[in-house]
Formats: C-alpha cells, sequence, structure tokens
C-alpha cells in the first residue's frame, strides 16, 4: 500500500513571558531581550501536524479529517488557545515558552493520539512567518 | 503632477487583555469571550501604512523609504512591539486594546508626521490574516 | 466617533458549469472555453466581507465576531460550500455562475444584515490568488 | 558533483464526488460528509513536484526549466485541470479522488519522465492551504 | 446593471539601477543608497491590474480573461519582464525607474486598451511584499 | 536532549546574466533565453537556513537569534543583496549565477559558522514563489 504524509495547519494565539527564575535580572535580559518584558508579549502561532499511513482502499484516505481535527482541538487549541502560556500551563512552569519548547509540548500531547498504521512524523512551528522550528520526536546526543 | 499611494507594511508582536472594569465579570466574560482571559493573550499584528503624495521628479520618489521607515520605527514599533498594551500603553488604560483602537492609536501617532504634498491616507491593521480593520481617519454621526 | 472598516475573511469550496443555453454549443465553447467542460469543475473560493461602523466606545468593537461569524455561516456558508452552483442554487439556475455573478449573489445575501450604524461596504471574492473581483452594490448607466 | 533538490509548483482546478459504490448510501455519507454530495464540489489544487539531480557544470542547471514546464503541462495540466476527476479520468474510475489518490496518480504520471541523474523525489498536494498530502513513491508494510 | 471591479495579477521580473545624471555621485549615493549600485539590482515585482465594468448579462462577465491576459502580455509584460529598465526601456532613460514610476508607465501602456463600459481603474505594484504604489490615473496640485 | 530543527528566512534582491563565455552567442540564448540578456535581469530571492541542534535546558532555545541573524547578515546579505552577482561575486565569475549555483555559494558561506551540537542541515533558495532549490550539502556520483 502507498504510505503517504498527510498534514494539517491549525493556528492558535498566546502570550507568554521568556525569564530563567535562578538567572539574575541582567541576564535574563542579557539573554532574552523584549521577550523578558515582565508583561509578557503575544504571538499567533501556526502549527502544522504531519503523520504518516497508508491510503485506505476503500476510503482513499490516510485518515478521516473529522478525527484529526477533533484530536488538534482537544490536544493543542484546548490547551494553548488564548493562554498565557507560563502562567496557565504547567509544562511551562519549569520550561521557558521558547518556540522550540513548545514543540515540545505539542508532540508530547500527541505522539499517542494515532493508530497504526498512522503515525505522528513531525510537527512544524511557525512563531511568524520568518522564524520556524521542527521536530520528528528525536534526541541527541551531545 | 502624478498622485500616487505608497503603502509600507510593518510586523509588531503584543499581548492585551479585553475587559471593562465598568462592567461586571460575566459581560465581560459575555461579550469577550476568551479575549476576557486575566492572563492575556497575544498576537502578531501586521500593519500598512499608505501615504498619498507626488512623484518628485528628480527622484522618482514619492518618499524615501529611510525616513519613512524611521517614522513607523519611532512611532510605532518603539511604542507597540513586545508591549502588554493595556497595561503598558496609556492609551490603551481607558480603551479596550481591540483591533479598532490600536488601529485609531496608531492613526493618531503618525498623523503629523508627514509634511506636504505627503499626507496619511489609509492604516490597515491585520490581527490575523483572517481578520482585518481599516481606517481613514474619518468620523461618523450616528 | 471613530470610522472603521472591518473586515472578515471566509473560505468556500464550490464546482460549477459556465453555460449559456441560449447559445450553440460553439459560442460557448468559444467564449467560457475549458470552464464549459459538461462535468464542470471547481474551486476554492476566498471571500472578503467588509463593513464599516463606529467603535463602541463601551467594547472597542464594530461588531462582535461571534455575530459577525453567526452571519457569514447563514448566509454564505450553508449556501454555497460543498456546492454545484447552477445545480443546486436557484440565482445560478438564470445566471452563469461566474465570480462576477457570485459576488453579487453574496451582496443580495448579506446586504440586509447589519445594523445601524454598520452597514455592508465592499464584497472581494478571490477565484484564485491571480482573479478576484469586488463589489460595493452600485449599479453602472450604460 | 553537488545535488540538489529542485522544485516547480503549479496549480490546477477540478471537480469530484467521493463516493463508494460498494457502500450503503447512509455509509457514504457518514465517511465522507459533503465531499458525498451527489452534484460534486471542486478545489484549487497546488501541486509541488521535485527531483534531485546534480548541478551541471556547464550550465549551473539541474534541468532546463523549459523542460520541465513541458512535462508538467503534458502529464499533469492537461490530465487534471478542468476537470471533473472521477468521470473523466480513468484512474478515479475505481477509486476515489481523495488528495491522497491524485497525488498517487500524479507520482504514476510523472515517475518515468526525468532522465538520469534526475529522478523523481517528491510530490506535495495542497488540496487547500491548510491541508496537504506528501508523496516519495513509497509503499508500507501492514 | 451592477458595477464591478475585476483584478488580475500578473509577475514579472526585472533589473534597475537609480541615478540621477544631474547630480553628484556622492548626492545619488545618499538619496539612493545601494539602489545607486553601478551594476544594477533587481526584484520579482507583482502588478495588479483593476478596471470596473458591467457584468454582461448573458456571459456573465466584465470581460473575457483570454482577452486581458493578451492586453497584459503585449504591453506589459512584453516590455518590461527580463528587462534592464533604465538601459532597455525608453521611459526610464529620463526618469528614474522607482516602483512609483514603473506604476505610471504601466498605467500610460494599459488607460486606452479597455472599451466601454470598461475602463482602467487602479494599479498596485509591489517590490516587495512589504512595499507596494498604487495609481488611480490621478494628479496632485502642489 | 530533544533534537529540532530550527529555520529562519531571509530576502535578498540581486541581479545576474547567464551566460556561458564557452559558448557560442547562439547556444547560450537557446539555453538560457532571457535570461541571456546582456544586461542582466533581477529577482527577489527568499533563503530559508535550517540548522538543527538541541535545546538547550536553560534558555529553551537551540540558538540565540540575534547570533543567528548577524552570521546570516555578514554571510550572506553583505555579500547578495543589492549585488550583480556575475559581476561583483567572485565565484559567479566562473559559475552561471543559477538559483542552484546560489544555493552552493550560500552553503560554503554558513557551513562553517555554527558551533557543536548546532549544525548546518538545510538550505531551501526561491527565486520566485514556483520555483526553488534544496541543498544539504550533499553530493552525487554520476
Amino acid at each position: 500500500m502507498q504510505k503517504v504524509y498527510l498534514s494539517r495547519k491549525i493556528y492558535f494565539s498566546a502570550a507568554h513571558r521568556y525569564h530563567n527564575p535562578e538567572w539574575s535580572d541582567q541576564k535574563n535580559k542579557d539573554v532574552f531581550g523584549p521577550c523578558n518584558n515582565p508583561h509578557g508579549r503575544g504571538h499567533n502561532y501556526e502549527l502544522e501536524v504531519t503523520i504518516h499511513g497508508a491510503i485506505d482502499e476503500d476510503s482513499g484516505m490516510v485518515m478521516n479529517l473529522t478525527d484529526l481535527d477533533r484530536i488538534l482541538r482537544d490536544k493543542i487549541m484546548s490547551q494553548l488557545d488564548h493562554r498565557f502560556l507560563d502562567r496557565e500551563v504547567d509544562f511551562f512552569k519549569s520550561r521557558i515558552p521558547t518556540t522550540e519548547n513548545i514543540v515540545h509540548y505539542c508532540w508530547l500531547q500527541l505522539e499517542s493520539e494515532f493508530r497504526k498504521p498512522n503515525k505522528l512524523f513531525k510537527l512544524k512551528l511557525f512563531e511568524n512567518p520568518e522564524l520556524f522550528v521542527e521536530y520528528y520526536g528525536q534526541t541527541i546526543d551531545l
């Protein structure tokens, strides 16, 4: 059977502040610049979710979009949209809410949601049209 | 001389909360929905600034972009980018920081910055690619 | 009060066939080319709906988006999305479903839906990113 | 020699109906929803065709665009643009014309068209800007 | 009859140099900055051509796209695409090839090409996605 | 540690001429068509630079954007923006300035700029929205 990659884009907006409480105020300002503003700032995020799977011979589909959209609504939109991330989402209470960490959070939310032969393959998160992060669920040895 | 309209797009990101202190908590929630989240939320805004003017015969320009970009940096970017609007910008202490009111604020910041024959003509502010507000400095009689 | 223009984009996809039954088959083919294909063809349409109104001092809004979105769902999406226009929508049984006529249909659907001081101002309909039609509810004398 | 990946985007619009004749009307409606509309519906599709090859030292090119565009016109545009897929294209008479199956069809049309060292590498087909399918000519074991 | 505005986008790429021979080298450098580079530079331009007209009752169209595309090919694309503007196009031998002057040139090329009730209404020329100029054929008194 | 891919988009505009001095004028014209115009032509290029690395636990970042932007300014923008490539950049004096060769040049400029565990992974260069080239630093055996 043909192996295809199916991708869906969703959009959420959220506020955040970059601040490491173990650093001095000066170091926070030096590293994070205006993202360290105590009042926080915000973005419209765009997330592309890619799964791979087989084309079902009867339906011609990898997965019904209705099911995919429900997963994304429950696991991503209802958790992140309209939130102040480091004040309202537990994961970001001990991690800076950078684009890199948000994509990691989304992976943990989604990875067990797809049934064989479908599998979460990639997440691509845009903070703005000129800056984006991709994650395949991989680790790196230093 | 030819009258042309010159437009420049700029981008800023900001957080805000929609909350009218003269209303009950319930009314705030009913009218503003998730925008009333006490922690605030955020957006990437896109602003299109349009001036009209004459093509200068010697330079072929309505206005030097270096000058236009300096005005936009001083009057818009330095005021709104990376801000929590209703906590950090005076104008929004007595007005809800809706897209409609932000575009009004930008007009007041820019309208006296251009010299004859150039004139501020229109502002177009996107909260997201599906929602935008335009303002020509006009009032309406009810 | 400030007069602002508020715009919302929506998307629908539809099929159609361009065919004037009063013309010969050859003339239909000459004028409409591949759009005259008897099986029909389809497009993703993008519609920008612009109203003008006053910024309400209490809410900071011209109109609540929840209300605007409900109108667009009832009057446009439920009528046109997923339709074969000239087979399923009465208006197109006596008119070619061109982009020009679709925008006229949308105007008739929407013009009485807004309450003073709000008013429908403009519709902009994209057949594709390189081709679009705008309508302000105006007529022309020939 | 440098191995580079060259991609070209093309656009076609087509109508289709999702309907499996071996299923009951109710099951077709449950699985395919509005895509099962007997009159069909339509889309503007965007296809990205990616080949890999070597940079020719004399021309600086992987492949002359004139040749690539001719292949895409003959093998894709002339077959799919302005068509009602399941009524006019044989491949879709026994397969649902989903985005997944259309990308499979395009692969079969293109895979033997490129000469060594050039090779078809990937197809990416957008049904709309929020939904796309990628195919690398791979199969999957269930 | 309904008055609608029909717009078509086209794309061309061209090189140019901004240089006023009546100015000193220093003044050219001060005013035009890197655009004064003696070797020239280049852009992908995007031009939106808007005409207004009436919807023809028989065809449902303001104008046949085949005719519109032919005009744009003959009057714009064949003149500007792939050109070094100030070396190859007479109009720019005595005028700086700024975006403002290019849009003026395009207006002169197109204004007499449309037959009643159709009329050229607006040109919108993007030098890049953040900078564009609009022209309605108007003059301004200084 | 999580391995993520971080990408940044930058834009530059440049002019060029495609001309192989070892070929006859006719062969140059046949192969390169209008790109062989002796006066040159130009484009707005868009370059996506992708590095992979680990999410730093303290900062939540793969790399500080300030550092990444400085590298791109020094190694790409200052070399290519506003240039006539084959007249001003040594690399293109012996190579046709095709999109394929420009992406190769950018790789050589950037590959040694990132420190472990960060590494340059991919470059994607758009000549226009319908044509782009990707390079991963690989060679191919013929």
